[in-house]
This record gives structure tokens, sequence and C-alpha cells, in this order.
């Protein structure tokens, strides 16, 4: 860290213990410039170096544009779940959130969860149904589908078991997208789901679909009529602009708004109009929150309110000491996220992050806040706040209700322990 | 299209000539559902193809995904704009606007402008300087610019050239893209560049910058400092929250929202604060627009109010009669998109479309309406409105102030002639 022209934050402008400093001071520019500085000696133009990318023509236009070469250590990093011949496919790839910025998830990153691979969809070939307890039943082509009105709505997925590291006894030493990147923030274009069960005429005494991949493993979940209304459940055709990647459900999933990833059915095959659930495999075996009184709660759709610090995390040393700026992601499968507030002590003191002025309902949102760092050890906390007023809990209360061995829905407070060298690792407090 | 249970539209529900459908239609789903039926007839769950893909485990996660092997004609066409050793590597390569929907453009389809091709730069050997009339010059790495608090921007970049086959003599016969393609819309992040010349200290005197790339055609702008406000100039590292692609100015750019495109100078080197502009090759020789009276109007910064019917467009024919949907984008220069118009007769008579209620300002915003074509031939016109009072010009009023050799800031209403067999032509009205 060079010396700086301004003053660092005075004492006053703290906001809480171990060096935070008031969002109000990040946002006077003009201080902020000089102290936070970074930047090297006084230069003149001709001091500049000319490379020879700068004296020589460059390379010709692309179809279709790939991240440069010198950004290919970002990629989501993969974990099979189970020995081949078992669960072929079945595995889970991480968004590397750490590496990211802003709050849109590129597609090639957005992160993966399989339960037998990823089906190579002609689309020419693939069928949709809406069936069961309607007045007429129906298939499309996906020609079909495209010419339909459809909406766009910006929401985060995120799989029922991310951050489920945090759910072991040990603290696991991962990256902070290695523990919570089963999550993706994009803008979804697609026809509402309404829409078309309009067509097909719903039966009064309906209450609950069925909605079904086209997966080996034919991932099926209960989900009730209530949520189908609006754009909160969008047969969605394309991701962040472009058609939906094969990983994603290519040509088409289905995205609940907040609602636990797997529900968001990809390679969408059918849905069946019920009068109740179905009780499938994936909602029975799987994605059930197993309870202190040994009963496991089913049908579990809201994922909570949640946030993690990015910035630093492990594997990104603060090595000088001076200041730093906290950076990260807030969301909430209720709505939109309020406030988040960051510790710096382990939670004895907070102060109020920095948060996007408008953000988008059940999506990523952006935090950031200055930290004036002396080279002491830290316990970094961030805790986030949504609409509904619901607080992100520590570890300890996010147990409360559950068996130790429940791993899912973890959307308690991570804490990074920074040492007086700046290396950053996972704890519990 | 296939015989559906609830009637189309009535004559009363119509709100121009030419089978447009009022937009209160539209949003009313139930009768949409019916009425713009594309499904197939009645089926029963087993009479559901189980393709090879359902009963055989998929393909393994990757570490960047990639669009599926059926949309690889989904690219940029690109067009060199020189011969081989006299322009090497100058060009552009359009977003194919046709094939994409929503409002964000994926990375790998962002429209390029390429004046010397592009650079292949080691982040780690590229300096970004800031000086002229300051009080401290500063030379910059791209780990130091990393360490400043960010901000994140949605909003479009658009050359001051996009559209100008339109401003040709003959109607050229081109898709939506091929014409109106070199424009992307995309969630940028990065450091506000005000940030840093307040760290720098600009003198009172000052009233300009000039910005330059580290490309071999070093595209230079001058930019008045008034423009260098909040987050109207930001120095991007990312784009969609990936770092930016190489054709995207990797590893920064300047982004100035609603700003002509050679602006938002890409593998940006230095700003240099300046009491005048430049007058640069790429001011004068380029990006002025020549007047009736034949002088040069030059800084024309601001794009126009502008939008295009991406569906249907040459190449994509309504084949048979029925209901249609129209869709397209809209954006301006100036802020918000207020309004769109519809137009099936030329623009004797006008429809309202549906347009997002809360667009972002100075970005891509779909707008949509529903048409009940007869199999009649038909002038397809859109025309933005922007919240300033804007209104998207016609060709000819649009000509008024230039001479015919002017190409530049082409956003007059683009006619899409539709024949009685569905075909779709580029035609001026």
């Amino acid at each position: 860290m060079v010396s700086s022209p301004t003053s660092l934050p005075s004492s006053e402008e703290h906001a809480a213990n171990g060096g935070l400093v008031s969002r109000r001071w990040l946002l006077r520019s003009g201080l902020v410039a000089g102290a936070m500085s970074a930047s090297g000696s006084l230069v003149h133009a001709e001091q500049l170096r000319v490379p020879e990318w700068s004296s020589t023509p460059g390379l010709k236009m692309t179809g279709y544009g790939q991240p440069s070469p010198f950004e290919n250590s970002v990629v989501r990093p993969a974990l099979d779940l189970f020995p081949e011949g078992i669960g072929d496919g079945s595995g889970v790839s991480f968004t590397p959130l750490e590496k990211l910025a802003g709050t849109i998830t590129p597609n090639g990153l957005f992160f993966e969860r399989h339960h037998s691979g990823i089906p190579e969809i002609d689309p020419a070939q693939h069928q949709f149904a809406i069936h069961g307890n309607v007045k007429r039943s129906l298939l499309f082509t996906v020609e079909n589908l495209l010419r339909y009105p459809m909406v766009s709505r910006t929401c985060f997925i995120e799989c029922a078991g991310n951050s489920l590291f945090n759910s072991m006894d040990e603290p696991q030493q991962r990256t902070a997208g290695e523990i919570h990147g089963l999550i993706g923030n994009a803008e979804w274009t697609g026809v509402p789901l309404r829409l078309l069960l309009d067509e097909a005429g719903i039966n009064p005494d309906a209450s609950w679909v069925l909605a079904e991949g086209a997966d080996a493993a034919k991932m099926s979940r209960s989900i009730p009529l209530a949520k189908i209304v609006d754009d909160e459940a969008i047969i969605a055709l394309y991701q962040n602009g472009e058609r939906l990647r094969p990983e994603q459900g290519y040509p088409m999933r289905l995205v609940l708004p907040g609602w636990q990833g797997s529900m968001n059915v990809k390679w969408l095959r059918r849905v069946k109009v019920l009068n109740a659930p179905v009780h499938t495999k994936d909602e029975t075996s799987k994605y059930t929150l197993l309870q202190k009184d040994g009963i496991s709660k089913q049908f579990t759709y809201e994922m909570g309110v949640k946030s993690v610090i990015t910035s630093p995390s492990p594997g990104m040393e603060p090595s000088n000491p001076g200041l730093h700026l906290i950076s990260g992601v807030a969301w909430s499968g209720a709505g939109r996220i309020k406030r988040v507030e960051i510790s710096a002590d382990g939670g004895k003191s907070w102060a109020d992050a920095i948060v996007d002025q408008n953000p988008a309902s059940k999506a990523l949102t952006r935090f950031q806040l200055a930290w004036d760092w002396k080279s002491e050890p830290a316990i970094l906390l961030s805790r986030a706040t949504d609409e509904t007023g619901a607080v992100q809990p520590t570890r300890s209360k996010w147990y409360e209700p559950y068996n130790s061995n429940q791993l899912f829905h973890q959307n308690s407070i991570q804490a990074w322990s920074v040492s007086s060298s700046g290396g950053v690792s996972n704890v519990y407090i």
C-alpha cells in the first residue's frame, strides 16, 4: 500500500470495532480516493511502456467469444458425488463467487448440480406435456413454446444443499465459492407456466403439480399451484439473453424464484396437474430436513436469507495492513435484501454495509464496506436482513430445530478468521 | 397453428389497423393462452417419447460451460472493413439480436468493433495512467484497480455506426442483427473514474479528458469532464459478473452509459486531464456528422432513442396466418424508455406495445404485442419514446439536417415489409 495524499479515516468515522469504517465515509469519494490509494508513483505519459500489443495489429473477430487465456483459472470447481457405476453423472460444480463481481453470474460459470449427468437433448426431438387434472392435455415442441409471450426475470437459483460444508462438525478449509457457490444469478426469459395451465384449463379441485425432467434421473418435484402465478413460475428458454446452456436445462427448465434449486426442474418434460403432492424419490430420500425429534420436514421450498463475504475470503490474502474493501453478496428467497451488517470482531459489534439501493427481489445483491486493518487477528462476519424482517441466523441458532446430521438449507452466518499475517480461514463461532 | 379452445380477439380488441391487438388483451393471460395456442393434440404421459438421453447417464460437469451444439448457428456475423495490409483487424461483428431474448447480451455474443484487431494483453504487464492537468499523476496496475470500491451498472453500448446500412440509398437485405446489432447490453462492474480523478486532484481550470486505448490503433477520444460523475463513467473490469473478454477491452475499458461506442475506450491505457478537446484522428476523420451545409458536427456523444422489431424480422418467416407475437428491443442514450408504439400499416395507425414497467436507464428494454395476421401484406414499424419525450424519427425526418453521405447515429424507424406469404424484408418508407 502506497502512501496517500489524504489521511485515513479518523476514529470517529469507525462504525464498529476492528477497523470497520462507516459506510458514510465510503460514499464520500473524495476522501476514499486518497485513503484507499493503491496507485503507483507519478508518471509522465512517456514513461508508460509501449508493449508489443500496442504496436502490431491484434487478433480477428470471432463468432462466439471466450474469456482471456489469462483468466483460465476462473472455472467451476467440480465434485463427483458418487463413484462411477453407482451414480454416474451425479455431482456438483461451484460458481467461483470470490472471482466474480457485480450480481450477474455469467452462463459459463453458473453452478451445476446433476443427478445423472447432462442429457444431450436435440431440441427438435424434445417434447413437453401438460396433463393430469386439466380440461385438455397439451403437447408442446420447443418451436411451439417460442411463439408464446415471454417474461424476463432476474433471480438466483440456489441448491438446497448449498453451504452444506458448514453443516459438518469441523469447518472445512475451502474457498468461498467451494462452500457457498451452489448459487447463480441470471436474467431468465421464458413463458409464464400459468399461461399454459390456463390454456389446458385447470380443474377446480387441483392444487399441486408435478414437474419432471428428461434426464436419466428424471428429477421430479411436487409444487403447490399457488406458486404458479405471474412471473413466479417461468418455463425458461433463455438465460442471460441466449438459449439455456445444456447443463442449465437446455432446451427448457422451470424457474421458481427463491425456491430450492432442484424444484427449478431442468430439461423439463412434463407438468402434471394433481390434487396432492406426489412424494417422489427427490422429495423423500433427499431435500428433507431432519429435525431434533427425528421427524423430517418435507416441502421446504423457500431459501433463507443469507450472505457471504467474498473478499477477503480463503485463498485471497490481504497481506498488507491498511484500508481494504470488504465485498460480498446477499440474497433471500423471500424477497429483497434490505440490510447487510458486517462485524470484524466475531459479532460483538456491527457496522452497516453499503447495499445496492434498489435490489431485485430474490436476486443476488452486492454489499461493500471499507476496513482499516491493522494486521491484528479478526473474525469477519456478514449478516443479511430481508424485506420481511428475516435475519440470517448464527450457526448455533440455525441448528436449534435440527438433528446434527441435517445438511440442507444451511444459511447461517459465515465466519472468516483473518490471521495477523492476513491468511483467511473458515471458522465456526 | 392449431385450432384453439377460445376465440381470437374480437375487432373491438384491435388497437390499430392490420391486426394489432390491444396490449390490454395480451395482459389477460386466460384469453391469450387459448388464442395464441401453438400446442399439439391431447396426450397421456405414456404417449411422451422416452428418448435415449432419458435412459442413459449424460455428460459430466465442465469447468467453463458452452452453448449447446444445436445452437452453433447463434454467432456474431463478422465483417472485415478493410483489405488485409491496409487496416488489419479493422472490422465489426454483430450481436445476433433476432436470436436473443430478454435484455442482457451474453458476453460471447456482444458485438465487436475493432480498429486494429484485439490486442492480447497480459494483465500483469498492463499499465493505466491518469495524468495531465492534475495535482499528482498516478500509475495503476490491474491489481491496484481491483482494490478500489466498485459500482455496477446495466447499460447498453452502441457503435455510432450502428444501423448505417439504413443510411444507404437502397434498403439492404440483411437480418435485424446484421443491420442493428452493433449494440449490446450488459452489467458492467468497475471503479468510478471520478474516484481516481479525485485522487489525482483535478486542477480547477480543467474541463476535458483524453481517453486512450492500448490497441495498435490507439483509439483516442476527448470527453468533457461533466460526464465523469457518479456511475456515468466507470473503468469496467467485469462484464456480466466475469472479467472483461479480450474483445471487450480486457483488462479494462471505459464505460460511458448512453454515449457513442468508440468513447467507451477499450484496453484503456491512460486518461489525460485537459483544458480542451484534442481533436484526435478518431473524432475528426471519423464519428462526425456531415450536415447539409457541408459542415461536420463533432462531439455528438449521446445515442438517440431507437427501437427495432426483432420478431418477425428478415429470415424469420411468420408463414402461417393467425396470432403472432411481435417482440423487439428499444433504448435511448438519454435515459429510460417510456413508450413503444407499433404500426402494421406503415405508420397510418399505431398501437401501444407492452413495455417493461421499470426499465433501467440507458439500457435495452423489451417490448411485445400480439398481432392477428390474416396473410395480408403489412409494413411493420416500431417507434420508441424516451423519458425526455424524444421520439424516434422517420428516415426522412432523420435525414433533414444531414448530407446524404451521413452514416452515423442512424436511429430512424425500421420498416419491415411482410409479404402475403410471410417473407420479411427491409424497406424504406
